[in-house]
């Protein structure tokens, strides 16, 4: 077995050899901008710990983990299109240094460069990996379709909001799980146990984020209440939401649009509510369920508990756990 | 064989069973809205043709064909955002209907979809189609970007031009025409010289519209002379410019956004220099001489002579030059 160190550098290395075409200078040099922004390679780490899991062999599966880093990529390109977000991992968004066009074009490209990568992997397993891979595609489209619709709706329950970030957030990772367990020759059953641990960690990691994003992190060092100044419906907010009473409610719908508080009382405000109605503790209950029973997934796969450990490791280390 | 009319009713009948997922409905209802928009499904009318060339066998062929009717579709939803396109097939584009965001995602999963179709094609020949797949998908984004630049350049050269509509246009027909004589069990030498044909013939289609979009054609009752009034570079514009001396450049150059002439003048102060410089009988020519490229290209085939004859029909068609 690899050490995760060494899993993450053979990924740096496999995208960092990547080469595209210097013309037309505009599709590509986009994509090398991208792929070398950074971002911690959470998929691609997953599909070769999960191959890592059943194989000795991690080398056939780079192409995949390439292919589920690059799709990664093309959805940031085009989530900050339409977000009209300008900045991605403290650097311009190609939206923002390119224009929408290039935008548009060059995922579009970026999505097609990541069907040519999933190609390459072995020709027997190409079937399974692709329909797994579509559907993966897809299940991220529909959270990010569902998560527009959100800003338009009145109310949104917690039941629809799972739901998003399980397709939003989950599914790439349960794709990119599911495709490392195949390149290792997992079982039907340890790939759907597989599917279950990556959507579980999803969420964990999601609803994290939320909690962090309005509690903050020292570790992170991350701005804190930018999605209550963006009036956006979170855990936090839903969950408020459906427990508050109208009064409070009614400031948890407007603060965040109120001319008369500055950036700090908006903040302040909600989150006087949400300590009210006890949310942060809720938030983290669920975090904690959701973190528990993905770790314990592991425990029920068919291979010695010491070839898990790797996998554990890094699941600790994504939700800021580790020692 | 089947006759081209039993061919295209087996694709309208494969599109028109496809289901999709009623939520979230404006991510997938865009897409049933752009497939039955009509379109003459030239694309995978290539994939059955080229199949049956080979194998009377064509049901096999039906999901490739689909996905490359996808894939066009999907084409035409993001440039119409790219080109702020309000009409397409004259119904309201999808970027008109449903705004920016929507005409994004659901084009990004109309080429998923395509990936999807796609993948339900034989196993053993899945790695060569989606080898074909790819390249051809990553050209057709290559020829819109180059056509996208041409509008911010001063001088583009024919050569460019051609090899721009190689890439936007030909590139699709191509692609279409090797992935079904894959699937008919053709040799390698007749997918190499079917990909000719279509280049040939996609070549001569590209020309052909530009030329009736300046001088028309009472059969296809199109508008004249928007892209004279667009200022855009066609193979007519680029031709004439290489061709006229400097004082008959600068109206071509700059009739499209005289304000002092209207529309009928700017056409026929264009269209004086096009006919001084001979340039609709050069392009005429060029027209000729890749559609009798394509057609001699069939002759070499290694079926007999008549197993070609539908495909020549549908090139006639397309060309409108059937009887």
């Amino acid at each position: 077995m690899q050490t995760n160190e060494r899993l993450l550098s053979a990924i740096e290395n496999y995208l960092a050899q990547a080469e595209f075409p210097a013309e037309p200078e505009l599709l590509y040099a986009p994509i090398g901008y991208s792929l070398s922004g950074g971002g911690k390679r959470i998929r691609p780490m997953l599909v070769l710990l999960c191959c890592n899991l059943f194989s000795e062999e991690v080398q056939h599966a780079l192409p995949a983990a390439a292919a589920v880093e690059m799709f990664h990529n093309f959805t940031l390109l085009h989530d900050d299109i339409m977000d009209n977000a300008a900045v991605r991992r403290g650097k311009p968004s190609v939206y923002a240094k390119w224009g929408r066009n290039v935008a548009i074009l060059s995922g579009d490209a970026m999505l097609i460069c990541a069907y040519r990568l999933l190609s390459e992997s072995p020709a027997q397993l190409l079937p399974r990996i692709l329909r797994t891979f579509d559907d993966m595609a897809l299940e991220v489209c529909e959270g990010q379709q569902y998560d527009m619709d959100f800003e338009q709706k009145q109310k949104v329950s917690v039941v629809e909001y799972m739901h998003m970030i399980e397709l939003k957030t989950s599914a790439l990772l349960a794709g990119s799980a599911v495709i490392g367990a195949l390149l290792g020759g997992a079982s039907e059953e340890d790939c759907r146990k597989l599917r279950r641990f990556a959507v579980e960690l999803g969420l964990a990691f999601q609803l994290q984020d939320d909690l962090l994003d309005s509690y903050g992190d020292q570790r992170l060092g991350k701005a804190i209440g930018g999605d209550i100044l963006e009036g956006k419906k979170t855990y936090l907010m839903i969950t408020a939401m459906s427990r508050a009473e109208e009064s409070a409610r009614d400031v948890l719908r407007n603060a965040y649009r109120d001319p008369m508080l500055t950036d700090a009382e908006k903040i302040a405000a909600v989150k006087a509510i949400y300590d009210r109605y006890d949310v942060p503790r809720l938030a983290e209950q669920q975090i904690s369920l959701r973190f528990e029973r993905a770790l314990g997934i592991l425990d029920t796969l068919s291979v010695e508990h010491s070839r898990t450990q790797p996998l554990r490791e890094f699941a600790l280390s994504l939700m800021g756990r580790s020692k």
